[in-house]
């Protein structure tokens, strides 16, 4: 099993390098379960799925806490066939094998309604990529169903889904997605834009 | 056939408004071929797989043109079985069904080889999901092998390819990526991040 992100923030701001730089420390509580690489594009975060949204959250709202409209880009794969297997992303935790769809749903629920809030608000977009799968679009459907009662669903977009609430339970939605849908052993990418303090508010 | 793009355009600058809204006339010559929708997080272009490339290209490099570090994020897609079949989106040419993975390979190096240069450079990261397979990585291996031969190959990198070169050649390779690869009719996604005139450069 390999498990992590590609993420990138964004400042809107002159200072951008001083906001990403000032944010950094935010990580600091999880760096021991992370294994993180940087280039000119994104942060590489290579973990246990359970920790990853946890974790871009709290780099998040320290970069957003200063108002300046900042934009975090994911792309969260777990079980890629082309990765190897990593022991630093075993799972935490998770459903038994096979567990059904009404199921998963009415745990993903649970988790979003036990998320702690932050005091930032954010807004969210993101698709579900279950992959390997001729019935991909089942996964999908089960996913959407949580989603429209999570408590952060905005709305339907052509592509992907618009969250927007505090950014605790958003995350905890997002990670709920990628965890808890598509094959549980299998391929499933996870591609997410959040978005704070923007001046546009559609 | 439904195919599109979700794109969201980041300028790392106080200015980041006046960028966006500068650059935005570059999309005029393509707005008689496509639908656009904007809110806070991102804008649809809905239109013909081929040509939502080209109209991304066109505004990227008018809004670096003035130097500040800029990324464009997109969720492209084509073929969601979820979304309603669009006169707007039929394709404008294509192999014909079946083309073995060799020729489609082939085809996509002299589209890359044919494209105009843009004086502006560029570095972009992407992942290709072919959804609705069994057999997904078959098509992604195939799509890497055309990378390494496109010219703007850069490295791989974890769930995603990083490419850097003229803006022309660049978006040219992710278009041939995401018409070329995957279910000639079905239901393909790319997520690509691109920056032009970044302080870093690893």
């Amino acid at each position: 099993m390999f498990s992590g992100a590609q993420i990138s923030l964004y400042p809107m701001s002159d200072d951008f390098i001083g906001i990403i730089l000032g944010a950094l420390s935010a990580l600091d509580p999880w760096r021991d379960q992370l294994r993180i690489e940087t280039d000119d594009l994104s942060t590489l975060l290579v973990g246990p799925p359970e920790i990853l949204f946890p974790a871009m959250r709290d780099l998040f709202v320290a970069a957003a806490r200063g108002g300046v409209h900042c934009t975090l880009h994911a792309t969260v794969s777990r079980g890629c066939p082309g990765e190897p297997d990593d022991p630093i992303c075993t799972p935490l935790g998770g459903l038994p094998p096979g567990t059904p769809l009404p199921d998963r749903i009415a745990a993903a629920q649970a988790g979003v309604t036990a998320a702690a809030l932050t005091g930032q608000t954010v807004a969210a977009q993101f698709s579900l990529y279950p992959l390997g799968l001729g019935h991909h679009m089942d996964e999908i459907y089960g996913c959407i169903d949580f989603l429209k009662s999570s408590g952060t669903f905005e709305r339907s977009k052509n592509f992907c889904t618009k969250l927007r609430g505090d950014a605790g339970p958003v995350f905890e939605t997002l990670s709920q997605a990628f965890t808890g849908f598509g094959a549980q052993a299998g391929h499933v990418a996870l591609d997410v834009t959040l978005s704070a303090n923007s001046p546009s508010k559609v």
